[in-house]
């Protein structure tokens, strides 16, 4: 590249062409564009997505396909889960918080219900059939499965938990041909495209043009180094993703997550939200991530994991989730496995959908003294963790961090260590701040006119806090929001250009 | 209030009066206002400092007044410690990290002796003596101290400590009235008033005036409900203070300190921030904090601190804004310390200038079980963690967490618990980003022309950590670049109004 473009929006007047013009231009063909794409061009609207790469899917299409939704879905019922959407919002308030968008997670868990069944109609199918082992996703196709910690401490106490993961129905599973946001993504872009959704591919975002007024009345992209401009009549929506992979953005917002990208495109350049900073847009929890962590589950519920001092921080049997981001931000990605033989062999009897996670053992010892020592931990200090968790587990309980009682056994010997000090990885979660309508808010809290966006460029429901599924819920929720909210915006009068 | 005065930008031909003009306008009279008028005065221009309160000083003059110097101080020197830029640099890249902006460090350190001769030769009174002791403040006047966890673990290892802890000589410690603070702005404010700097006082920015090539030109400010314009020929400098105290700011970007803003000043509403963002100003660090913890420092280091599973999790020995910080966003604000009879004697002999941090005891108990009891820990938790730190104590060593060998001491019999739930406050440490001179950068990457910042409002030195004397470090360090950069700025060609 030789030089950065700005990101200065364009003035409406100095625009002497228009290569594209439509009502609606969505940029971005992930989940929130699709969503947004569809409901627009149902609400009236000739609709353009601008997609950067060379086809539709965005990181939606590459994702495991988790879909958070609840308050008591078709799926949830017909498996037996009850669910309503009061105790939903009380987890997602819980779980996904500090500081997390009351009115946004409020309005998400009441239309939850509604937004499942928007997307069955689309043609996005999901299996019934429950998957209910510690995992990241269900090893075949089952559509429902628990995703945040809902089941384990400190929430299963406090709110009555119900699955919420919603997965589509995957093919081919094992090859990772047809994944669940693979199911996803395909049926929303068949259905965009049957209501006439045009999209242009390999089109870059540049800036945002703005009429004398100071609403926004199209973009500047740029093809193959040849610079376009598309005018949008009623209004762009702006779906282009996190910031997980522009440095800059990442060093003075998210530093943690500094050489640790993960389940992000390296399309996620922070594009969107840059282009409406320019504009005054105002920003929320820039510095909320979702992280993962490289272990197996099934492990990890059956070992008991340690940070760098050799004590137990977190419910080995919780979404994995919340063991990635506990470990990153609160243990200085410090963690241990301690498994012993037959809990080992017991969890790799199960079945997984990420074998690949079965590292070996960094240190294996015939009893914890002499592990303590090999692992290099001060004399003591992992001998007394195994020996409180072990006085406890004689009873089936866990005291100290509420692991459920299924997985609380006492660790035996032979025993292994793992070392998976930084083995986290995770994606952005902050973004543009917009109201329930995905008009995206200036700093003076007014809406800027003409601009939507919903994904991964906004701030969702999540704050400091995560569940899988939350980022495709509330970008294709929002992804819908932004489409009504645009196509039934009274189209601008900037002329075309060059009359 | 009747209705939230918008923050967008004026345009100056709208502007048919102005009630004051300038060549640089300071908005906010603490540290970094006061640094930029004298600096701006001294370069030439024509200066006029807005304060929104009735008095210069803001957060700085009421604070302890520590500055963040060293590299070999006159200071420094003068009481037998060896420092170099480059060791100071090297310390506040791992202390105050992750995601520092390793130029401002790199900068900062390099002109750390000059700035201190600087702050001496406009009156600021620093005594030669050194307080050794752990605590937020020397208990007398003295000049020099630790402030950062220079001397403690893991820093200790790795770098040759010294302190940076530089503090104007108080008058009347004991009753607060001329404290470190006020004696670094007294005379700072009167260096500006000889230099013939103009202040007005009880006024209140609302948004700043741009003329039509987007050039900052002027603020439009209050003062008891009546608006006022006001022209900058040269430059705008915006000192304007935290966001500790704008609700809305503090849920979307540092929800941790929610409930609990401390050592900052109810007018830090972040208005310099917002007003600076609706010209599409860019953001650094917007989650980080300083974070205060409510405990003598003398009897924490003689104890051992729990977490709300009974482990330890810091040097007790370590700068307190490092315990405030690793408890609020480490162990969920959950604290607790325990201390033996003899510990506390000890503790309570020595001098401290917080006497009222010196708390009643939660519990007290004969034995070590039996205060894990009456606390309501898991059986065998804290047991089991007095046991390690004693077994290694009775060496006069700590290998789980560096405390250094002259605090560390076996635990004993009668001993107390104190709840230090909930004991921290702090302020916020992001803002603006700016460059090296001061000058606000737009989300482009390039300045906003005739716009400057210092303090609070930007993001200075530090991201995730703290150390005391950072803030009124950076705030008087870039004020006075900012001071400078404003005044030599061409003056813009804006028509006085009404000509």
């Amino acid at each position: 590249m030789t030089e950065t473009p700005t990101v200065r929006p364009a003035r409406a007047a100095t625009i002497t062409t228009w290569d594209f013009e439509a009502d609606v231009v969505v940029a971005g063909y992930g989940v929130a564009g699709a969503a947004a794409a569809i409901e627009a061009a149902r609400a009236g609207a000739d609709v353009l997505v601008l997609e950067r790469t060379g086809g539709w899917g965005g990181a939606a299409a590459l994702s495991g396909g988790f879909i958070y939704l609840g308050g008591g879905t078709p799926l949830q019922r017909a498996l037996g889960f009850d669910d309503t959407p009061e105790n939903m919002e009380k987890f997602l308030v819980a779980a996904l918080g500090p500081g997390v968008d009351k009115a946004k997670i409020h309005d998400y868990c009441q239309g939850s219900v509604e937004h499942f069944n928007w997307l069955v109609a689309q043609g996005v199918p999901f299996k019934e059939a429950f998957w209910g082992e510690p995992g990241w996703e269900p090893p075949h196709d089952e559509g429902l499965m628990y995703s945040g910690g809902e089941n384990a401490a400190p929430f299963n106490e406090q709110i009555p938990p119900a699955p919420r993961g919603h997965l589509p129905q995957m093919e081919n599973k094992r090859t990772g041909e047809k994944g669940g946001g693979y199911m996803l993504m395909k049926p929303l872009t068949e259905t965009a495209e049957k209501l006439g959704v045009r999209a242009e591919y390999d089109i870059r975002l540049q800036r945002l043009v703005t009429d004398d007024a100071d609403r926004v009345v199209g973009v500047v992209a740029k093809r193959y180094g040849k610079q376009l401009n598309i005018r949008a009549r009623r209004g762009v929506v702006l779906a282009t993703g996190s910031f997980a992979y522009q440095q800059q953005m990442i060093e003075g917002y998210a530093p943690r997550l500094i050489g640790r990208p993960g389940a992000a495109i390296e399309e996620h350049d922070g594009i969107g939200i840059r282009i409406a900073q320019a504009l005054g847009a105002d920003l929320a929890h820039m510095d909320a991530t979702e992280v993962a962590i490289f272990g197996d589950p099934q492990r990890m519920a059956r070992g008991i994991l340690v940070n760098g001092r050799g004590q137990r921080y977190i419910p080995e049997d919780t979404y994995p989730g919340r063991i990635g981001q506990a470990t990153l931000l609160q243990q200085d990605n410090q963690a241990f496995l301690i498994l012993d033989e037959e809990a080992l062999e017991a969890a790799d009897a199960t079945e997984t959908s990420t074998p690949f996670f079965r590292q070996p053992p960094t240190w294996v010892a015939e009893s914890v003294e002499e592990l303590e020592a090999e692992m290099g931990l001060p004399a003591g200090t992992l001998q007394s963790t195994v020996e409180i968790y072990n006085r406890h587990a004689k009873d089936g309980v866990d005291p100290v961090l509420g692991k459920k009682p299924e997985w609380v056994k006492p660790v035996g010997t032979p025993l292994a260590g793992y070392d998976m000090r930084g083995f986290t990885a995770g994606f952005t979660l902050g973004g543009l701040r917009t109201d329930l309508d995905s008009r995206v808010l200036h700093v003076s809290g007014e809406p800027i006119e003409g601009l939507y966006a919903a994904g991964r460029c906004t701030s969702g429901i999540c704050a400091g806090g995560y569940a899988s599924g939350a980022s495709l819920g509330d970008g294709s929720f929002y992804g819908r929001r932004a489409g009504v909210a645009a196509a039934t915006q009274e189209a601008s009068h900037t002329p075309a250009a060059g009359n």
